[in-house]
């Protein structure tokens, strides 16, 4: 069974993005010119997002295409084609990722946010997190961990220190 | 002027305890009999907390004396007496602390819980945070960062790891 993980930063108040979906303040956090992210996408041939998430990551790309050696799939209830490697999925998450993870393949990588993460921790889907913590106090946003029905209790793989970020990893 | 600092363990999902306002998650948590704790607390004489804290810390402690050679303010709407090293108030945590830390002494403990750190947070008091982080997914309880105005970058000044916890130190 392939992998389902997240990777992903967050600040030390546990928002991937201000209220306005806004990463100013993450890009301002200084990575040292180094990072876990080359190491970690090698692994990876499938991205999973929510709508959102897909669209500030359109706006970040900035015309660039879209993860092109990856298959993407976007949660969205809008009806939409799909294009190139982008699939657009209008399903219960936990069924479709529990489907996808039976097929061959490299790492399911859950990218955001909150709202599509909340039912896949519900239903235990998570394999593995990285997870980096910029050091700042967002006050408000869109947190990482919504409120959900779950208990889990994962094992400290261990931690990198990059810059201002700590990466924490973490097994279920 | 003192610090004001923060001090206290979180699940991953940011929470404090759970919706209960239980800690059995965190007491099950291995330390490896090794903590930060011994070496923070002696440079503390002042200790500030919430009502609910207050009450859930007396269960803990079974017992035994309340933090006997520390001064411990609980905020609370109700009205009590003092006794012994415990001073119960009534008023806007922000400006008591304000006064507080002008007066000479160790370090002031914000021990919890979310309710009272948000308006401290919302002042920018807080000097130091050391949080310990669990490797626990809760779903839901009581928050560490709730929902306020305020925006602040801190300096992470190290992170050390004991038993399953890793501890992350910042600076404001």
């Amino acid at each position: 069974m392939r992998k389902v993980v997240f990777y992903g930063a967050i600040s030390l108040d546990g928002y991937l993005a201000d209220k306005n979906d806004d990463l100013a303040w993450l890009f301002d956090t200084n990575t040292n010119d180094n990072s876990t992210y080359p190491a970690f996408i090698k692994e990876v041939d499938t991205l999973v997002m929510g709508r959102i998430t897909y669209q500030e990551t359109i706006k970040l790309l900035n015309g660039e295409p879209f993860y092109p050696d990856k298959e993407v799939f976007v949660f969205t209830r809008d009806s939409r084609n799909d294009f190139e490697n982008i699939h657009f999925v209008n399903e219960n998450p936990a069924i479709f990722i529990n489907t996808l993870r039976k097929k061959a393949g490299k790492m399911i990588w859950i990218v955001g946010g909150g709202n599509l993460l909340q039912p896949l921790l519900a239903a235990n889907l998570l394999d593995e997190w990285w997870i980096q913590i910029a050091p700042v106090l967002l006050g408000k946003g869109k947190r990482l961990f919504q409120n959900g029905n779950y208990f889990n209790r994962l094992d400290l793989i261990g931690t990198t220190h990059f810059g201002d970020f700590i990466e924490l990893h973490y097994k279920n």
